[in-house]
Parts: structure tokens; sequence; C-alpha cells
């Protein structure tokens, strides 16, 4: 199998969860992307107080030039963030000869002409899905699914720091100082948070989708910015008022010859799927000509979702061009599941006498089906009873259901809907 | 310019929609891919009632197979739809070596094992993006960026009929019939609207997602089906009192060594991003254990939208291997808009006298900039004053607000939001 080799400058908690995520996925990534991909070595200047570089199968240094330098390396990811000395690390890298992904959105909103330059003239592939929104597949839809897209609008919630702000802002009605120090405890937000409250991170964010989005540089000196810093908890009882709630939003929109690029908050529809979008959740809503309104909504950081977009960026660079474009490797089916445990709502449309509820009640009962709560409607004949189950075997309820709609006080076959928690389990 | 000529089968709707794309994009699409798309052949059987294939530069039959034959074509382009003879099309264009982009999600859930076997064998790419959920790139995300993936479940909302009819009667209370007939009506539903509402077409999606998902074949008799015919407006009062909103729900989740495949109209938490997609969008909520959760939703069907997602597969299989991966050509910088019109939220922090609104409202009035509502919370000093403007130039507002926050009855710097309508404009 044909392998590729990576040289990583910064082990932190990126570069640990990528580390993690390729060994713990190994035969996985193997399978689907016909590579196996090696680290080769870690570049890190205090690697010897991080527990998850010790021990490793891979080279480990304070020398992240010595890494670039190297012969049997691939791929350069640089997780180190900041201009300096990421932006000489990225440019010797590529100078090299090697391919580079980056999760630095810093470095590519002020100095991605200088880079994607080289890499151009070097033919060498850049990968930077990660600089983005973390594992929400932003920057490849635009640069690779829409490639004939005509987009005139986006709007993005690219600050999940702000976003958590706001919304405990909003939802509790609480001051902004308040709302920043639960962030702050819950890890959120940095001790100092100006550089996310003050909009310049989503503004970098910004900068780099809006340069994919209309073919041109966006720099983030481009770009307006206004910060969240001055909403009071008035601010969100009077937007609601309106029938609005309020985000940071980075906007980038064609107008005339030339283009808006804001990053503020803003009173949007409270029915907009933008004012679903809570938490420290990322998204980005795109208005595209001919693909139309889009959004892609999930949490934007964190290790292994910023580490699953890095490495999503070195399989494009590492799969070979004739790969076979499907994974499934095996023809073997899956073995589907035929019975499991669903809360149940039912409903049955019956006749209105004494007795009709003690009857369904008693079917269900020899299931072992128990009633959480139950509802009848008054009203002419039939009458409907609507009765929300407890945890049941589908298997049991269809046995149940047979029974019941065989009874005389029952008209018609009944209706059961599951109750679904997505994301909950 | 490298050139990749294609062949297209089936020149309808979506055949109609991709011509048009490739043209009208014509120049972007080669800056963006560095290939130049060229139509060489589309075989349709009525293709003389066809306005959109009069008279074009490329040739126009009704001959599938001598299409597929040809030495000058790379990749065919199967827009027909259907098990056969789509499926015995797309098989001999991989046994003539040529590549395959589909839209057909009958054929994968169906007859996958043996195309994607084929394509692995004759070293030829296969893109069938469309084959969900039209422009949203929920197949790309899947195959290119989380290929380190851990999927325990997924939640789509596949169908743009079913969920219309379910929001429709969610809001406006009618029951399942009119519903129906207004999905009619609006071109959301066929005349026979059985494949749709019975669950079938999100069941073939179902099958093509969790394949890739699971890396397991999933074929669409693996799934279990329950549709949308049995809904009342009562459900769905139900589930409102509940806290919940029905939706028709495709659902796959690992389950011990098998997998729970599902497609079934279910209830689901208000507040749940899935609740917030509505009318004839599409959605696919992926829980992922290094990615987390996500959502991707927008419109899923649709001529433009599906030749958008075609056209990505084209270039994807298009692109050179070594082809720099950068979209902006030109280091020219983008021309930011210093000025633009807002409806504005101001929020003023005065004392609690008369001429106060007057002396705010005349410094705004100076500046051409007109009240919409004007709003003062009582309480102790100082007082809030919220002022909602009509469209105003930010320029001549910033004017404005140097002004009155001078004024001696100002405490402190007012805030001024701006109203956007995503997608509105």
């Amino acid at each position: 199998m044909k392998e590729v080799r990576i040289g990583i400058l910064g082990g932190g908690t990126v570069g640990g969860g990528l580390i993690d995520l390729i060994a713990q996925q190994r035969s996985v990534l193997e399978r689907r992307i016909g590579v196996q991909i090696r680290i080769v070595a870690v570049a890190d200047r205090s690697w010897q107080k991080k527990a998850h570089l010790q021990n490793q199968d891979f080279d480990v240094t304070d020398d992240p030039q010595g890494v670039i330098a190297r012969n049997d390396i691939d791929i350069i990811v640089e997780l180190v963030g900041g201009l300096e000395p990421a932006r000489q690390w990225v440019l010797s890298a590529l100078e090299s000869g090697k391919s580079v992904v980056t999760a630095n959105k810093a470095l590519l909103a002020n100095h991605g002409a200088e880079i994607f330059e080289l890499a151009r003239a070097k033919n060498c592939g850049i990968g930077f899905e990660a600089a983005v929104a973390g594992a929400l597949p932003v920057i490849r839809n635009m640069r690779r699914v829409w490639v004939g897209s005509d987009i005139h609008e986006m709007f993005g919630i690219l600050n999940g720091t702000c976003n958590f702000i706001i919304t405990r802002m909003q939802k509790e009605g609480m001051p902004y100082e308040e709302a920043l120090q639960i962030a702050q405890e819950k890890g959120f937000a940095e001790a100092d948070p100006t550089f996310d409250v003050s909009g310049r991170d989503a503004a970098q964010k910004l900068a780099i989708l809006s340069s994919l989005a209309f073919d041109h540089l966006v720099q983030e000196k481009d770009i307006k910015v206004e910060g969240i810093t001055e909403l009071s908890p008035l601010d969100h009882a009077m937007a609601l008022r309106m029938g609005r709630v309020i985000r940071l939003l980075a906007v980038a929109r064609k107008d005339g010859d030339g283009y808006l690029l804001r990053v503020h908050p803003a009173l949007i529809a409270q029915d907009h799927l933008l004012a679903s979008v809570e938490e420290e959740n990322n998204a980005l809503f795109t208005d595209d000509k001919y693909s139309g309104s889009t959004m892609i909504v999930g949490r934007g950081a964190g290790a292994f979702p910023t580490a699953s977009a890095v490495l999503g960026d070195i399989a494009a660079l590492a799969r070979p061009a004739s790969s076979p474009e499907v994974w499934l490797s095996s023809g073997k089916a899956v073995r589907a599941s035929e019975d499991a445990l669903y809360r149940f709502y039912l409903r049955f449309r019956t006749v209105d006498q004494a007795g009709v509820l003690a009857s369904i009640a008693h079917e269900l009962a020899v299931q072992e089906i128990s009633i959480a709560s139950m509802h009848q409607e008054e009203g002419p004949e039939p009458v409907d009873v609507v009765i929300l189950t407890h945890d049941a075997r589908e298997s049991q309820l269809e046995k149940a259901l047979t029974r019941i709609n065989s009874l005389d006080i029952v008209h018609g076959p009944s209706v059961a809907l599951r109750l679904e928690e997505p994301g909950r389990h």
C-alpha cells in the first residue's frame, strides 16, 4: 500500500487529537483512502511536557525547520497558529516542494496571497479546511462541490465563544459579563477573550471564505468589524419583541462591483435557520445562484473536530488520483435490526363508552408496555385517544396493536409514531 | 488547457440545468478547476421536443449506447433515472473504461454493489453527489472530509415532498389531503405521490448514505419504511403539546453488531435543529465520534441544485491530480464597500427629561434617517431609549451617532445593531 508521510508542527491539543485519530482509525483509513498515513516526526518546543508525545513510534523534536527539511516527509501539517514563525515554516515547506495542511486562519487571512502563490508556483497542494469552523466542510464544499457557484451572499456564525455568550444572554436574560464568565468556566472563552469577542476571529475566517466564494483575495483588513461587548439584556428582550434574535454575523455580499464585508452583531428573524444556531455552534449560510440556500451547522472547534478536518485534507492530498471512488470494500451487507426500543406516540379512534381505555391499557400491559401519559379528545364519536408510552419493544408493540385494532371499540387502524432523540445518545 | 469531454444520457430538467450551468459559468469553471468541460453529446429519446437541445454545439441523438461507445468521451453523465435501462448503460460505460456521474438513487440503492465493484475493477471514478439531497454536499462530506469518521447515528430529512406536507399540516392545522394538494399545485408532489409519501424515496437515499457511513452495503430492502399518509392534524397538535414536532426521519444507527435502519414519521424535540427544517428543505444530521454533531440543510431538489452537484462530481473526476489547490488566480484584492443601507436598531442611555426624544429624533432627521418605531423603558435614570430606523446609510448614521453621543442628555456611547435578512435578497 502506498504510504504518505507527514510531519506535524505543533503537538498541542489539535496535534494530539490528530495523533489519536490516526492511531484509532488506522485500519478504517487504509480501507477508505487506500493509503497508509504515517506520522514521521512532530516538532513541539515543549514536547517533554506532553504525555501524548512520549513513547510514540515517530520522532519528536523541538526543531521545526529540521522536520521541514527532511526528505522522508511528503506533507507538513502546521498546527502552531499565529503569524510568525508559522508563516516562515509554511513558506519553507512549500519551497521544499512539500504540500501543506494548516489550521491557521490568521496566517491565511493576512498572508494568503503569498502562500497560495508559492503553492501554485511549486505545484504543491495546500489544505485549510480546519482554519474555518473545524469539522464543518465549508471550505471543501466551496472548493470542490460548488465549483460552478455564483454566491451572492454568505452569512456565518463563525465564533463559538460569541455565539455561546449571545445565546446565554438571550435565553437567560443575563448581562454580558456573566455570560462571558460562564463561557470562561466552560472553557469556551480564553482568559483574555478580546480576540474572540471583538469579532476579529470571525473576520479572519470570513476573509478566507469570501476569498473562495468570490475568487479574489479578501484580507482581514478589508473587513469592517464590530464585537459583542456592548450588548445588553435589554437588546435581546427588544429584539425578541420584534420577532428577532441577535447573532454575531460574518456577512459577505456582492455589492455593485465590490463586496460588502462585515462582522457585526445583527438582528435576524426568529424563524430563520440561523436563529436556530445556539450555544457554541458554528454555521455558514450560503446563497448561491445555482445550488440555492444552504446551511451547514455544527461544532466549530475542539481537538477531534479540528483534527478530523486536518485528516480530511491529508487524505485529499494523499489519495492516488486514480483511486476507485467508493469505500465499500466488501460487498457484505449490513445486519439490519428487526426490533428496537422506542417511546411510542399512539393514537386510536374509538367509540366513546366506559371501558375503552381499560381495554386498550390491558392489551398494552399484556405486552409489558407501560403508559407514560394518556389523553382523550372530547367530541362526537369516534373519539381520539392518544397515549405516550415508556420505552417499548417494536415487536411487542406490534403484537399489542394487532390485538387492539381487532377490538370492536376501535375504528380503523391506529397510528404509532416513534420518539427520536437525535444527538442525545 | 486540458479538456474533459462528457456525454449526457437524459436531456430533461436536470440535463437542461447542467447544460445551462456549464454554459453560463464556463470561464469561472476554467479558472477554478483548470480544465475545460466540453459536452460532446446528449442522448434523449424525445430530444426533438426539447428547446434546450436544439442548435447546440454538441451532438444530440436518441441512441444512448452510441454515446457510451464513443472514443472521444471521458465521462458519462446518467440522468435518466430508474433501474433499467439506466443500469445497463452505467455498466456499459464503466465496462468501456469511462467514469460515470449519476443522480440515480434507485439504481445505487438496489444495484450499488454491482456498480461499485465494476468501477473498482475498471479503475473508473463514480460520482453520485446528486443522488441524495441535490446540492447539499452530504456524499462528498462523508467520502472526502470525514475520512476518519466513526458515525454512530444519522438522521435525515431526505424527502422534500413529505417535509413540505408535514410542515404545512403542523403550521396551518390542515389535514394531509389538503396539504398534499397544495404540494401538488406548487410542483413539490407528483400526480401520483406514492413513491414520496410512502417513504420509499427517503429509504433509497438512506441506503446510499448509510453504505458510506458504515462502509458496508445497505440496500433499500434492508430498511423498514413507514410513510406519512396516516398523520392527522391532531397528531401535530398533540406533538406540540409535548414540546415536539413531527418529521419524516430517515434513521441509521449502530445497534450492537448490526444497524437500525428506518424511515418513519417521528416526534422530535421542538428545539432540536432538525425541527427547524421546514417546507421543501432537506437535511442530514450526523453524529460522529470525531467531528461531533453536524447538520447540513438546504434545498434538496430542482434543476440547478441537482446540476450543481453533478457538476461538482464532473470537476472532481476532471481535475488533474497535480492541480494547485486554490482558486485565487489573481492576487487582486476585492473592493470592499465602505457604505451600505441597513435598518438599524439603536439604543441610547439618556436622562429622563422632557425634550430628550426630540433631540435624538432631530439629529437623526438631519441625516435623513427616518424612525420606524421608538420605545422608552420606564425606570430610574439613566433610561434606555430604543429606536428602530427605516433604511439608512451607515455613513449618515455614524454622523448622527457622533452628534447624539456628544449631547449632555446621553450617557455613554450608544449601541447600533443592523437588521439582516439572510436569503431574502
